[in-house]
């Protein structure tokens, strides 16, 4: 912590009483989701929408400044001047082209350290970010911490549940996704009967449930409609506190065009935009959502 | 191997004196040049092109016998006919659906072990065919045996190197094909400064390769054209007589749509069809292609 944000930042450890809670918002609704939980636990919220990110829709029913990405000079004033000394960030995010972004002094200051962060895989330049608050005196709280009832917990989302064939499948996918963690890689796979349809990366699991669609359209995918699983678990080591997965309504539309059987993600570590309306789609879709817990490594 | 088949398939462990070798062609341009190769050996050829696969243009200089897939038992007939004891298998291929195959009484008396083999992900089933083959007196052979010049060898194919960066990217797809190795995924893996930027699966090389050029068309991919590597190896424990990972020119027009440096395989694990039209259309590109040895496990 700098001596200017000591200065700043008065407060002791209990954070809950430390002010209204800064919600620095990506695109997609859980913004607004995680923002509506926060106020409902009777504390104040201050969005920061990211201009071209964010969704006016979603951040309107709020008190919010927009700002722009890379002005990180304005969104450190914008907070003292609120009172905020926790911040989350929250919703999609699109890694920039340097030359998209318009830097303020306060990005300038910090830049050599986000320089650093930029290299390597996600989780670097996430914790790389996360330092640089916390050097600034300010409190990254995960999502999950501030509003614990957006984690998908364990059980079904809906009235369905997994075939012993579909468990066998997401098992199998847990173990893989596993094994990729190190290398920074996605954070989901398809997988049908054991046979691994797709692995996500760049694309996203949007865009690769959409392949997923296309190759069976194709004819490419020979497990028939209604079996396979689309898995989804945070990497090992990650940073919750920045980029946890998320599942929504769209997911579950992607998995039915994908023609699998349902979705699994890990319990108590994925985020879960609007449970209600997912829970709806599953239903109607007659797929399966489910939180599941890991086995522990090794076994 | 069977008594009758003990009869039919005289010959000492010698196969390179065992008569004509059977090419069972899938699709592409490399089952004509593992015959051609062959015969360069020294060694006869008759090829089984599969009906719906093969390329007609690819086996018309060869003898050969066209077969639809899952003729088996037409297939056993023709290469006893033509004094075949070893074959190999070679080409693209399709997994079949079930409706478009008309099996032959051969093919439903080996049936139930196809159907095993059928499960789960492609080394089950192409050991699965193989273990078939050998139960009947045949004896499978990988074409990098029959024809050792079609493997990529070490160092590059052209005159273009990996720079170290370059080298860097390939030595983590390297540990990240490994670690996807157990869960008999893609072959394949594109990255960029150490970021995976796409991970195969069902879709294929070029799928993926495209995949990675639509990404960067839509500006999601965010290292500049000209970074990344195309890192493809064998799966461990793959058996090399069926499936060996291919690369072609089309895997360079690839790579170069893809905005990527170049391409790494592992060496004396890959195939490449025409490795002279390789080296120009990588060079003309500006591109590297490059056999490379993995670090021993472990290291």
């Amino acid at each position: 912590m700098t001596a200017a944000a000591g200065a700043t930042m008065a407060g002791g450890p209990d954070v809950g009483a430390g002010g209204a809670l800064a919600v620095v918002c990506g695109g997609g609704r859980l913004p607004g989701t995680v923002a509506a939980a926060v106020v409902a636990s009777g504390r104040d919220v201050v969005l920061f929408p990211i201009r071209g990110w964010a969704d006016p829709a979603v951040v309107a029913p709020f008190r919010h400044h927009w700002i722009a990405l890379a002005t990180y000079g304005r969104l450190v004033r914008l907070m003292r001047q609120e009172g905020c000394r926790d911040l989350v960030f929250i919703g999609g995010a699109v890694r920039p082209a340097l030359s998209e972004l318009r830097l303020d002094w306060g990005t300038v200051r910090v830049l050599p350290r986000v320089a650093r962060a930029f290299r390597g895989g996600d989780d670097h330049l996430l914790s790389g970010v996360a330092r640089i608050f916390e050097d600034d005196g300010f409190r990254l709280r995960g999502a999950h911490e501030v509003a614990p009832d957006i984690l998908v917990g364990e059980g079904p989302l809906g009235r369905r549940t997994p075939s012993a064939r579909d468990t066998a499948d997401v098992a199998f996918g847990l173990g893989l996704l596993a094994a990729q963690s190190p290398f920074d890689v996605g954070q989901a796979v398809v997988v049908a009967e054991r046979r691994v349809l797709a692995v996500e990366a760049a694309e996203g699991t949007d865009g690769m449930l959409a392949r997923v669609a296309a190759l069976r359209a194709e004819g490419r995918i020979r497990t028939p409609a209604g079996v396979g699983v689309l898995v989804k678990a945070p990497k090992i080591g990650q940073d919750h506190r920045l980029d946890l997965p998320t599942i929504g309504p769209q997911t579950v539309d992607g998995v039915a065009r994908a023609g699998l059987a349902g979705l699994a993600v890990v319990a108590g570590s994925v985020l879960v935009a609007d449970p209600q309306e997912v829970a709806r789609r599953a239903e109607a879709a007659g797929l399966f959502a489910v939180g599941v817990t890991p086995p522990p490594e090794g076994s």
